[in-house]
């Protein structure tokens, strides 16, 4: 899986994806109108409104970007029908050609985190017959529970060629209350990347593993050292725009070649229209705001690291 | 919330909980044939053996009972359709006048964290109406992202009347790898408590606070220290019976007044019918298996606690 990735990054130079968070108040007017006139104020109303805006979204910036990424939360907060929204999702997404990191942040006891490696990225079997029921390409791990609970995804990535990016460092205000703590020699977040390196071990396509990692665009100095201290690790960078990470902050999640790490941007890209900058294009051509937001990522990004 | 809790377990004197946690291959033959007859083998068929089966457990233990705690793990590897089978599981529980823990394990930067404390304990806006889209009574959560991935949840606890338990020390074989580590003086599992602590000071009711904690059964050293170092914390203790725990390991997650502290046990409760020590139920009498496993789990602890 993680070559797909790194071919369609490099074909597009585009180390981005397009976080599709989608929060009510970020769709516009008519779209949340038409969907609510059909199923009316309901989940069922409010899951049909993120299911167009997510369409016409990644209709605009398919073709300039490798990936994307769900946030299973902003679906599941809508109950069964943004489930089936997220679902519907991943499916567009796919048939699009992207590469779909599901934002699931999982992780259980062994045969807890299996289910939901099944569920997320693999198979299930029904008696006789299999499933992939959620069918992601990608998805996000949770480490609190160390080995037993990451290594069920690490199987799934073997068995069916999908890849899992785990949490390190992350990029909330205080993800360094346990994340930076340090015992002796070495932090928490340290002490995970070194697992990184030990799961993705036998996971390699190339240069990198199928088990990557997660290391905030707010924290740029621990991304110049993960990026050295997991060299074959593929870093998913969220945290970007909005969250306060900038284009120059990001040259050190890269290595040279201008590879190592795809920087996420959610809000700065699918609520682009609400912002001052693009505000020219209106509520109506919210899609077309998002895709100048990404030209605008892409060039802020490139100049960094190319 | 935590004051229901307390009442219904001292009511019925069972400081337990039943995992619902349906793996396929603990559902008798009958229940899945009858679902697959009428689903075929696919993930509809699925779920509504895991609903069947659900049903005749939780109608056989209810009134020995005070909660359950459907691990959603177990639905989500079933798609949509299993995601279905958790929301009718957690409404047919409270109909039944259980307190459900929704096994979440949920997690992650504020504003997500946020979506999914309202999708699975609060409520959700979709224009002038809210919903309660699954609308458990408690749930866990994982505390890596730390306080502004967890405050969320509390927020809601308080605006919901809800509770949550945060992981502390996990009943995992693995669950040492990092939890375990310490910064001079503490360990990661023990910061944790303590911001479990902080977390819950706001959310006292009586003795308790609504913020409780997640210790692993298996660890029964680190659940007596941990029991002085968060008093106010209800104790969710997984990892009773088939994951290695037993009653008198559990004496020390508890106060002295037998309160304090709440035993989940899963497979040993509702694949009881699978032990040589149930045979004589047969597979037809799955659910009074289940009860007589529930008689004898209740029997071991009030042993040791009372």
């Amino acid at each position: 899986m993680i070559n797909r990735l790194v071919k369609a990054i490099s074909e597009k130079k585009a180390p981005v994806v397009v976080g599709l968070d989608p929060m009510l108040d970020y769709i516009p007017e008519q779209i949340r109108k038409e969907a609510f006139d059909k199923y009316g104020e309901t989940l069922e109303g409010a899951a049909e409104a993120v299911i167009m805006f997510n369409r016409e979204i990644v209709d605009a910036t398919a073709e300039l970007i490798p990936a994307v990424k769900p946030q299973i939360a902003m679906y599941e907060q809508f109950g069964i029908p943004g489930i089936i929204a997220y679902k519907k999702t991943v499916d567009y997404c796919r048939e699009k050609g992207l590469i779909v990191i599901a934002d699931i942040k999982r992780g259980d006891i062994g045969s807890t985190s299996g289910a939901y490696a099944a569920g997320h990225l693999g198979r299930v079997q029904v008696g006789e017959k299999s499933y992939m029921p959620f069918d992601a390409d990608m998805a996000t791990v949770n480490p609190y529970l160390g080995t037993d609970g990451v290594k069920p995804f690490v199987d799934v990535c073997k068995s069916c060629d999908k890849g899992i990016f785990v949490l390190v460092k992350t990029s909330n205000p205080s993800s360094g209350e346990f994340q930076d703590r340090s015992f002796g020699e070495e932090t928490l977040y340290e002490a995970v990347a070194d697992q990184v390196n030990a799961w993705g071990a036998d996971l390699m396509e190339g240069e990198y593993s199928n088990v990557g990692a997660v290391v905030g665009a707010t924290y740029p100095e621990m991304g110049r050292e993960l990026r050295a201290r997991m060299p074959h690790a593929y870093i998913l960078v969220p945290g970007y725009g909005v969250q306060g990470g900038t284009g120059k902050d990001l040259a050190g999640f890269f290595h040279k070649n201008g590879l190592g790490a795809i920087v996420n941007s959610s809000r700065g890209i699918i609520a682009a229209w609400k912002q001052e900058k693009y505000s020219s294009y209106g509520a109506a051509n919210f899609g077309e705001a998002s895709r100048k937001a990404v030209e605008d990522m892409l060039e802020d990004i490139r100049a960094a690291v190319y």
